[in-house]
């Protein structure tokens, strides 16, 4: 199995890109296509040593970067390290694409070139939420903002599916995110999404257990958490930001006298534990879903570990066939 | 000036409800009316003992419980302390109206009976969200799902009117919570509403300071933080989730092993600290906004300090004139 890896993708690339490339080479049995400029990723190979074979590059001139207009940049930038990684998939020369880099530009290069899976309509985002019991794929998290209710229901077979094949869960629980837990709630898509969930569910084709409020979105009552792209994006930053202005906080104040100051070093190991709980790296990235291609996206501020876990992914999705099961099992309905 | 308070709309009902109106009887110079059973109310005020001159009870003989479905409630029990509550504003009894009580019952009752102030497409709830700098204001939690982009920019109009009245702000910054902070991110109604308040900024009538992402909500970059109910609801209740599942977290991997339990020992005070920081009950309810009479409803898990408080911030309400203001300035342009 080849993966082609955007070895400029992360804030901090080429580095993490290219030593999380490598360990997963070493460790995963897969063969790496580095798509990047060929002498800073050579240069920074050279550094690692000991390079595995199954190690390649891809080169290109260009870079996207962070703050350009998505499609423009797609559209523009022919030979940059996002669009010649996902023509890879296309091409055949690699199985998945992995990128750390900007998340907009990857979706439109994705979904541009690698085209939807016939009778999906609209590919979606899924983001692994982390919770002290397990992670919750989040669907969409930022792909479609307004969204139909046969959007969300793909977004919730497609997460169904994704969650059997990564996460190795049979039955997971899924679940619609709303403004109340009652059938009745929810807007005008969310209404008529359950409606069509619940058909599913009576078919024995999913395992939706029905809405789920925000607050309960960390205590793990789902597996797969539907909503369209700009709510999921919202809850999940707004997830993120909390967890960081908490964390900020009690790190100020406890440095704000020296008895919680000897508090807070022999608590450390405690706040460690928290911190690894919650430890994106730990489920590597964003699947893309609904395209015709394994596309895994990371965040920028990934690091090694990041990387080499958002491979692991992609190669998991690609041992289990999931594009296969997406075609031949969430297209709509006659 | 004279004050309804639902005696019987806390989880705890009628005991913070009946004591914080006594406090802040106390404390504020107001008249308080408790609705509520007669009994009840009078064996709470006799175990207070002291009870000032301003208050009085207005007896009810029905009760609506939270899991009702609020409309057929509010339809139904004509005599609970949720609609005579209302109607005690509505017939000139009360200046005001406070519950801690079932919120949909508490919506329905007030813009069925207070109705729609004129030339408001919808009334909002708002809701005051604490941050390490500071409230802001996320304004609509739950009042209404699918919003046109007039309503939206109503409830930025309105959220400006509390938060001047109540947090005393003279410019407070107005943001659309979205996907995104660039203009063209949101989804349809929020890109819409973007442009008319941005109309609004050019002329002087707010000062909009564009989109904000959920990571940005707890860092205080705006005071009032606009969203539809379905969005709202979904980003306040996620962020309270994610502080509770956080603290809870923190709290048992500090019990875990003594050394750890020691140093959570010394580290309370900071803890505490934190705690206070974003303590809702000081902040007081939540305002429903844009019907014809000063409305506040509070968390059921309120305990007194959170009762006194929100009938400071209904007072408040009352002598800055927000109905009048609302009246005169939130109306559409021709």
């Amino acid at each position: 199995m080849k993966i082609a890896v955007d070895a400029m993708g992360s804030d901090a690339r080429p580095v993490p890109d290219v030593l999380g490339a490598v360990e997963a080479a070493r460790e995963y049995d897969v063969e790496i296509l580095l798509v990047g400029p060929q002498a800073r990723i050579q240069q920074e190979l050279d550094k690692i040593g000991n390079v595995p074979a199954g190690i390649h590059i891809c080169n290109v001139t260009q870079e996207i970067a962070m703050n350009e207009h998505p499609a423009n940049a797609v559209r523009e930038k022919k030979d940059s390290s996002i669009v010649v990684g996902v023509q890879q998939v296309k091409q055949g020369n690699a199985d998945a694409y992995v990128s750390m880099g900007h998340t907009g530009a990857n979706l439109a290069a994705a979904i541009f070139h690698l085209q939807r899976i016939k009778g999906i309509h609209r590919p979606a985002l899924g983001a692994l939420f982390p919770t002290p019991k397990g992670p919750s794929l989040l669907i969409d998290v930022g792909a479609n903002t307004d969204c139909k209710p046969e959007w969300l229901e793909q977004f919730a077979m497609m997460g169904q599916v994704y969650v059997r094949a990564v996460l190795g869960l049979e039955k997971p629980r899924v679940a619609l995110l709303a403004n109340g837990e009652e059938d009745i709630k929810g807007n005008q898509a969310v209404q008529e999404a359950h409606a069509l969930l619940k058909q599913r569910a009576v078919r024995n084709e999913i395992n939706f257990v029905g809405n789920m409020e925000g607050k309960d979105v960390p205590a793990h009552l789902a597996d797969v958490i539907v909503a369209d792209g700009f709510v999921g994006n919202i809850a999940l930053k707004t997830a993120e930001g909390i967890a960081k202005m908490l964390n900020e906080l009690i790190r100020s104040e406890i440095k704000s006298n020296p008895l919680s100051m000897l508090g807070g070093a022999l608590a450390m190991p405690a706040f460690n534990k928290v911190k690894k709980i919650l430890d994106y790296t730990e489920y590597g990235g964003a699947p893309l879903l609904g395209v015709n291609g394994v596309v895994i996206i990371g965040h920028g501020r990934s690091n090694h570990v990041a990387v080499k876990n958002a491979i692991r992914v992609a190669k998991r999705a690609v041992e289990t066939n999931i594009l296969e099961t997406i075609r031949n099992g969430v297209a709509p309905r006659e």
